[in-house]
């Protein structure tokens, strides 16, 4: 292959699963191939020449829009405030997210639940995202010095999970109650912030 | 209609609708009119004589196994124990639900999130359960006397609904992080038994 071909390959790769990700999110799991490829304005051959199916397709879609999803929930690098205060970050992104029209919760949680198979490669990509977004929330624990820092861990990411449900069964914005119930998780845990 | 036929109606609406929670359930919203009517044994011709679409059929679906879902997670009206107890029990409960294979996460989240229209029927069916749920958490909560038990009740179905959906993430049982970290917020509320 060409560096020019396998260069537009990868063009419409991305094109592909950006669309993928949109219109799933959007519209679910239901989405046909036709309606992908048309919306992505990739030819039928050209995706089965980048991917043997449509769970692949998921799949992928997912594993691409991870890092720019965790992006917009995550401090920075730089930020050098406590771990209570880079925790509740996270939280405070989400109910920022949680105010767009377009909402439609977690997208990872989503895709798992919408899926109903547990081995289906998309459900493992949304399984491997939030496991990572537990291994922050316990390396934060870890630095905050708490007992167990593994079930604050889970803790948060259930209260990230079911926020993220409450925001889309009730179809508004979470109105501050995401990061009110991690602060009282953390408060339980005895992650106070050092400086305040 | 004569007293036969209307028995008639209503016992092919109730298997209509039993047919269609549990398959809406396992294999999700795409489930098409043509295999639900085969499933329940039912004719088309019968199901729109009973409902003016599938959006219909699924609304009620919801409706119908209410009482019986509930009934699954709630304290007998005889459980005379403290607020803790009662609302503990709904999680150890829903621990219980979660380690059945079948378990795909609280129906009504997932037809919220499966439907992605806040304005379909099903969505708003969803609502009113998890309000209701919602409602006894805060009648337990008021029993306690808390500071704000409407803020204690959300908070609890958040950690409710976090907990089911980390059920279908990681494809397996809860092993009680839903009724320790229920215990974690109502012990941050102040929720503590009177006899422990």
């Amino acid at each position: 292959m060409t560096d020019s071909s396998s260069t537009a390959l990868a063009a419409t790769r991305d094109r592909l699963l950006d669309a993928a990700a949109q219109l799933f999110y959007s519209d679910g799991i239901g989405v046909g191939v036709e309606a992908l490829c048309r919306a992505a304005g990739v030819s039928k051959r050209s995706m089965y020449q980048l991917f043997d199916s449509k769970d692949e397709v998921m799949a992928a879609s997912l594993e691409r829009i991870a890092p720019t999803y965790w992006a917009s929930l995550a401090p920075s690098d730089e930020d050098d405030r406590p771990p209570r205060a880079r925790i509740l970050h996270v939280f405070e992104r989400l109910e920022e997210l949680t105010t767009s029209p377009g909402y439609r919760g977690c997208p990872f949680v989503a895709a798992a639940v919408e899926l109903k198979r547990p081995d289906h490669p998309a459900s493992l990509a949304a399984r491997r995202y939030k496991d990572a977004l537990t291994a922050f929330f316990q390396q934060e624990a870890q630095r905050a010095g708490v007992r167990d820092p593994a079930l604050l861990a889970q803790q948060l990411t259930i209260v990230f999970d079911g926020a993220s449900a409450r925001a889309v069964v009730q179809a508004g914005a979470l109105r501050g109650i995401a990061a009110t119930t991690a602060g009282a998780i953390l408060d339980h845990a005895g992650v106070v912030d050092q400086d305040g």
